[in-house]
């Protein structure tokens, strides 16, 4: 399942920099679906990311304000913070009880461990196929979302 | 891992009754971005899923034509054929030799029976991520992609 979480990082990254290939205006423009614009769906990938895993890991929620990252770069940054604690923790339990029940501070029911992986797996790849629709919209290649044919970094790789 | 098929099959389900909603001719128009039109994205996902899956079976590629399925009743069919066989090979087949690597017809290289369940399963929500946002340009909402707070269907369910 982690191979997954690698898939989506690796994604992830490519569209961080093809972002940097697009003016700005279009970034930050509202569209129609999804969750409004180029800029606030990978800040939302990354927030939601973050706070489940801190919550499988039994941690505080540590909410995450979007206006403190108004910029692509500042993005790219919080990724890769937000990564390297998630990183350090599949490295440190390289097994998981996927059975163990989780209630994170913001939901009213418990979940195991399994599921909520699973959601934050498809959560990313969902909003990701989003952005392949506005990228052609404005004319411009989306990034490949194809799973094979990838020289995939592991997770370890995240923690440099 | 195969709890991401029963999600994928399910929401499939969802968006293949909600075309049932629509007129025939939103499903049938060529949008921007992704595979061509509503009709045309669940024709492929249906059809990837089943090729990869014989091809890990090692049972000759069977190609599917699209102008076999020219209407969404055909397609809701088309899915079910496809899904019986593949959850028969689930059922049958629940532990997997997931290294053993795998040469489909139609590929120049192996792939490791792992590296295909995970490329399949990521395609489709890659795809129906891509549903979403035409749902929202036609007015609809879209189905709901999460994971979590799903009343799951397990695989054997599908060989009823």
């Amino acid at each position: 399942m982690i191979n997954l979480f690698e898939y989506n990082w690796q994604v992830r990254d490519e569209w961080l920099n093809w972002c940097e290939t697009i003016p700005e205006e279009e970034l930050f423009k509202r569209r129609v679906g999804g969750v409004n614009s180029f800029h606030f769906t990978l800040f939302h990938i990354i927030e939601v990311e973050y706070s489940w895993i801190r919550a499988i890991q039994e941690k505080q929620d540590v909410p995450i304000n979007y206006k403190d990252y108004p910029s692509m770069e500042s993005l790219q940054s919080l990724s890769k913070d937000c990564r390297l604690e998630i990183a350090s923790f599949f490295v440190d339990n390289p097994t998981f009880d996927g059975n163990k029940q989780i209630q994170p501070e913001w939901e009213k029911t418990s979940f195991s461990i399994q599921d909520i992986l699973h959601h934050v797996i498809v959560h990313e790849v969902h909003h990701i196929g989003q952005l392949s629709i506005w990228a052609r919209e404005i004319g411009v290649e989306p990034i490949s979302a194809s799973f094979i044919d990838r020289d995939m970094r592991e997770v370890s790789d995240y923690l440099e």
